[in-house]
């Protein structure tokens, strides 16, 4: 692998410091931030991850916030899914689409009041498009990346590390619910969500003053859990059929082709501008979708781009995101099928740039 | 440095292969695609592209295209330049700013006919953002990121190895200016552009299939020349005062301040998104702009982050881009200079990661 060039655009984290001490090995980049990849390796931090509890840096989610009367309904614009029951103090996974039904986004959305909301965006400017709808359409909105930087606590000592730090009652937040909880003296919103099926929480912290002191008192409280400096893993996501957008699907792709179709209720959707393109997917379905992929025949090389899958020559969908499964023992992977082949134990073949694995489609994926 | 992990997400170009064959050493990711950033060295890499000429993948600058009969006046609602002049054929900088005066992106346009204008777009999703308006707006025009790779052939023997490649008339192109070239027997749009002060072409190619057979005729016809990969130097860049959107300014910063105002003309800027707020800053000039830096005291660290830039204890500005350059064997800076202190002349210091360095601010750039 190459190395990452620093540079003021790549912006570094008010977590950098205590990631660059903790001995990162490699990073990606994620809304045009640092976003660390390896501490000790793929797998050695995949075994500690599914073992102990690690603090990852995940300030590269980035925060759209939408404040005035007209923030639900510019947020229900943005998406398919029926916003009209969700109270305030509730997070929803939001699939965000253009005005074709094609996915621009897959946040977590905070309805923080009934006139404010709060966006956790992967990794698209979705800044720029919801401004830009918000001009053109002349709401009464106030759009801002808000100075808010997420720590997440993930692993099945979780919920220890974090009652020690914040007190019992982090504990009892159930799972896609937040909370104010205290920090040397200022209240920080802590949510029971992750980018991991280990379990976990993620801090929203304010600012950069208490970033570090709070980093710090996570790995004092939690040294005797074996508390360490971990970041999305790869492998567990897989395992987990946790989506990436950008890896998994693209603005090439409706929310049916990623399996979101319980989330979609265009019929209901008022003023979304992906309605019309959706409704007509909704009539049929999609013609192809996102399945788990189990590939066999040894490791497969680093997923780098899109694989071609065949039956036989006939080209039937893609592989976008593949590794070795240490636990299951077989290549973990998902891939866009088309419906002619995506029942659950089809046989396919995958072109990888080290030759021809086996694929078979399953029906789940492996951690539920 | 720390390593880049390899995703589909972060794009691959058509030109990759030819790069890492090239013995890459480093990248930084623009627009989530790969751009190389060094080969030998920093420094080698400069010294060779200032002697010599250096074939460049600059296929992150992703082309948005806008077609329709709202074309021209969607252009003209994105940008404080005053484009009512410009005839097809003519590339124009273009700063882009949202509805406050802040730069959203500073690409290269290309008006290709008149209903027609193809965008090279700096690192953000400007896509987004004009797609967000042209909907809200309900704006008739067709709006697409281009399947559309940009090569560049930079240094002082340009115009020799692309007159083998492209013949005779290519070398006669005049600055900012395209013509269309046989390669292949493909026409292919060719440019006098580029990110370097040392000469040079940009080649549009479409799709993937000529790609590689254009490097690699590019790479046959230079042997003579010692033609390399290569890519944007930060050194050379710096000292011929070429700025980087996200590093030397962000959203945070007008056109005014990035000491664009030779191409601000909001007045007759007829629709242009960001009218109110520049025309007010026009009244009175911007607060603070950017300045070239001379920063002297040894070698500076690598620029990372905004350096504080002091006056005595006080903040006066910040550096953005800072590098040492061998051929004026000091370091040379962009930073962004509150007015009390801009006068060409005036000593400031910056804080680094390293300490405290002295600061003069100069006229001009080292190279024009």
């Amino acid at each position: 692998m190459a190395e990452l060039s620093p540079s003021r655009r790549i912006r570094r984290t008010p977590f950098s410091e205590g990631v660059e001490a903790a001995g990162v090995k490699a990073y990606t980049v994620y809304n045009r931030m640092l976003l660390p990849t390896i501490f000790e390796g793929t797998e050695a931090d995949y075994h500690h991850l599914k073992s102990a509890v690690q603090v990852w840096d995940v300030a590269c989610e980035r925060q759209v916030e939408l404040r005035g009367p007209e923030a639900g309904r510019l947020m229900q614009m943005l998406t398919p899914r029926d916003l009209s029951g969700v109270v305030p103090g509730q997070c929803v996974y939001v699939p965000i689409t253009d005005e074709t039904g094609g996915m621009l986004n897959d946040p977590l959305a905070v309805k923080l009041a009934e006139d404010r909301w709060s966006i956790s965006v992967a990794d698209s400017d979705l800044l720029l498009w919801v401004k830009g709808l918000s001009n053109g359409f002349r709401l009464d909105v106030l759009i801002d990346e808000s100075d808010v930087n997420l720590l997440a606590v993930q692993g099945p000592k979780a919920n220890t590390l974090m009652a020690r730090v914040f007190g019992d009652a982090v504990a009892d937040l159930k799972f896609f619910r937040f909370g104010h909880f205290e920090f040397e003296g200022r209240e920080m919103v802590v949510s029971r969500s992750g980018y991991s099926k280990q379990g976990g929480f993620e801090i929203y912290v304010e600012g950069t003053e208490l970033a570090m002191p709070l980093w710090r008192a996570l790995f004092e409280a939690g040294a005797d859990l074996d508390v360490r400096a971990g970041c999305p893993n790869l492998i567990e996501r897989i395992e987990g059929g946790l989506l990436s957008y950008g890896n998994d699907m693209t603005d090439d792709n409706t929310p049916y082709e990623c399996g979101l179709e319980a989330l979609c209720k265009p019929e209901f959707a008022i003023g979304c501008i992906g309605r019309d393109a959706l409704l007509r997917v909704a009539q049929t379905g999609p013609v192809q979708q996102i399945r788990p992929l189990e590939i066999t025949g040894g490791k497969v090389p680093l997923c780098d781009r899109a694989w071609r899958l065949l039956a036989g020559e006939k080209r039937v969908g893609q592989v976008t995101s593949a590794v070795w499964s240490p636990d299951y023992e077989v290549n973990v992977a998902i891939g866009m099928v088309r419906m002619t082949h995506w029942e659950p134990g089809t046989k396919l073949q995958v072109e990888t740039p080290e030759g021809r694995f086996d694929v078979l489609v399953r029906e789940k994926f492996w951690a539920r």
